[in-house]
């Protein structure tokens, strides 16, 4: 038994370090919005980007929704504006974007769940659909994103995300942005943007500048103004946050923007092992329209931390480090901590071997998925109206 | 009498060299939108950057501006194209922008004059109002810029465009610009950008894109589709054209965009002499909301082709390729060939002096702005709803 050499898993202070989830960064940590990031140590981040341990803040939500009790929401900016706004009962708002090029996956999932739940908490939810973007990188005519728009908001929508309380817009039809963008690449260098993604093609920049028009809308007179708003993003995607930042500030006599705020999360692995989904890697990646059965069979084909043979794991237990279906109940299956505790305890002690614990796996996803679908059917036509609608003035 | 040796202008096939007009570049010619380009020779844009001479595709329009007889507009593009839909009675359209950050002057109307010329002939035309532009370079404010453009809209409404057959939008309300900006931002290189334009801040790139757009939008299918588009600009434009012709190639493939024609005019000198109207230099400027007394002191102090004295100048005969106000004759103010002869021939022949020459042209000036601003009067509502109203479909 090794169990008190690793001690207690401390779920309610669980640190997931995930140890073979992400390669070994050889030098500094290099955040590529368009590429492949490898973190190996998200202190680091903290150190070489300035972005801070988000710790102390969760004691101070009223709720704590399991990514933020589990860490997997790990770090933040300025998340102390949007915690003072819903202690003080003041506007704010959350914001993200989604490329209408795919079906939804477990990972848009993630940024769904922290939008609902931060809107629940008071804040008005914005939703870029970025459907400029599905065409620019995938090709993707607009009145084809427009039907996979229709599927990923009807996916949002079963998630929780109250539309009463959410504007979600198409780029291609939100001219407000774009005219922020234009804005912005008179207030912006070269230099800066350089500094900030490496030398680009400048239609990277240009993306860049309408990404930080979508996280800047949200404070325009049109819709009431400055406001703290918060982006949940991976760590990835830092650069546009300090970009859209720094822009926040330069056009702060203008607009009166408030720099925005971010939380920033881990990222699920492909089942496979790999460390992010990809659709090069279907097989890997369980969607919110794979029927159970689908689902059920990558599931059960799910890298663990098994050992080689069933009688080694009794002997040594299991590691639910390495193993990409443990990942699955932190993030997404198991909602009780206590739950998720026996499940540890009983992988590490060699009690439960992967098959059983796969087979427990699909009924939670079989569940979550029937669930799911079943809201997703009810709300397509709402999810209609929302994509086909005009933009809110 | 020296009349012999210059031997007779010929207004049909006037050659305007304009000397004193520009001043004599140095090296190679640089044509520089956003800067001051001098141009000593115009055969030089010809032979460095494929601009070709217009004379015989003159000869094939059914009428001809003063503008083309009189060789103001001296070069172009795949003009033919604009021809061959003229003469087989075939859609096409002629596209300018202008930027609403000042009132109309005499340098817009000629922009203006050309475009309600090619839309009379059957095309329809297309006017962007950079308003954007207008903020971003001048700092002026969108409910302060849509005075200006309902002005500057008026303007060209009394200078004959038909609106019926004008799509007449404002930049910031015309998304599907911005989208084709966004799209092309993705084919461009950093490279092409800066052997056309040379180094510049990444804000003019985007700017430059945005304008290809513009010039794109009529060939979108919501305005029926690709067609031949002529855009009307001064030499120091050619770079937006030569990027616009490269875009429409590379994407050529999903739009079937026909590369943009244009024509090249001339840039009519300050009433100072000095080579550019400027803002710096009001009393150089006539503007189209001038007061017949504003306008006619600005044009008796105009610098002329006069010599040093009355009676010098009967000897020798005035220097009309030097003189402003003859210039004005040559562009706005006389349209009759046969009396611009007669004035150059009293002016080169001494039998008719600067004073009573400017006392004619403040006639025609006083006429033309007399009549201008009435029908800018009775056409302002029609301004206004123009540029208030909502983009088209």
């Amino acid at each position: 038994m090794i169990q008190n050499l690793r001690g207690q898993p401390h779920v309610n202070n669980l640190v997931h370090t995930a140890t073979g989830v992400y390669r070994i960064a050889r030098d500094s940590v290099k955040l590529d919005p368009w590429g492949t990031t490898d973190i190996a140590d998200y202190s680091r981040l903290f150190k070489e980007f300035g972005i801070e341990p988000i710790d102390e803040l969760v004691n101070r939500l009223p709720e704590k929704h399991r990514y933020f009790r589990r860490k997997i929401i790990f770090g933040h900016r300025d998340f102390q504006r949007i915690v003072e706004a819903i202690e003080k009962k003041e506007p704010y708002a959350v914001m993200s974007g989604l490329k209408p090029s795919n079906v939804y996956h477990f990972g848009n999932k993630m940024t769904a769940d922290e939008i609902v739940f931060l809107q629940k908490l008071g804040g008005e939810a914005f939703v870029c659909i970025a459907d400029l973007e599905a065409y620019a990188d995938n090709g993707i005519p607009l009145h084809e994103s427009e039907k996979i728009a229709i599927d990923n908001v009807a996916d949002m929508l079963a998630l929780g995300l109250d539309p009463k309380r959410a504007y979600i817009y198409r780029q291609s039809r939100e001219q407000r942005v774009m005219n922020l963008a234009f804005i912005f690449s008179r207030g912006v260098t070269k230099a800066t943007l350089e500094a900030i993604y490496g030398e680009r093609p400048i239609g990277l920049y240009m993306s860049a500048l309408v990404q930080a028009g979508d996280i800047l809308l949200p404070q325009l007179e049109d819709f009431d103004g400055p406001k703290p708003v918060v982006v949940p993003v991976g760590a990835d995607q830092d650069p546009h946050i300090r970009l859209t930042r720094d822009l926040a500030r330069k056009f702060s006599k203008d607009y009166g923007f408030i720099p925005p705020s971010a939380t920033y999360h881990k990222i699920i692995r492909s089942l496979t092992g790999s460390k992010k989904m990809s659709k090069r890697e279907p097989w890997g990646m369980l969607t919110t329209n794979d029927t159970p059965d689908e689902a059920a069979a990558k599931f059960m084909d799910a890298f663990t931390g098994g050992r080689e043979t069933a009688k080694l794991q009794k002997e040594l237990g299991g590691e639910p480090e390495k193993c990409v279906v443990y990942e699955y109940y932190v993030y997404h299956l198991v909602e009780d901590d206590d739950k998720l505790r026996e499940i540890y305890s009983k992988c590490i002690s060699g009690e439960m071997l992967c098959g059983e614990c796969k087979a427990m796996g699909v009924e939670y996803l079989t569940k979550f998925l029937e669930d799911h679908q079943r809201k997703k059917r009810a709300l397509w036509d709402k999810a209609i109206e929302i994509v086909t609608s005009s933009p809110r003035r």
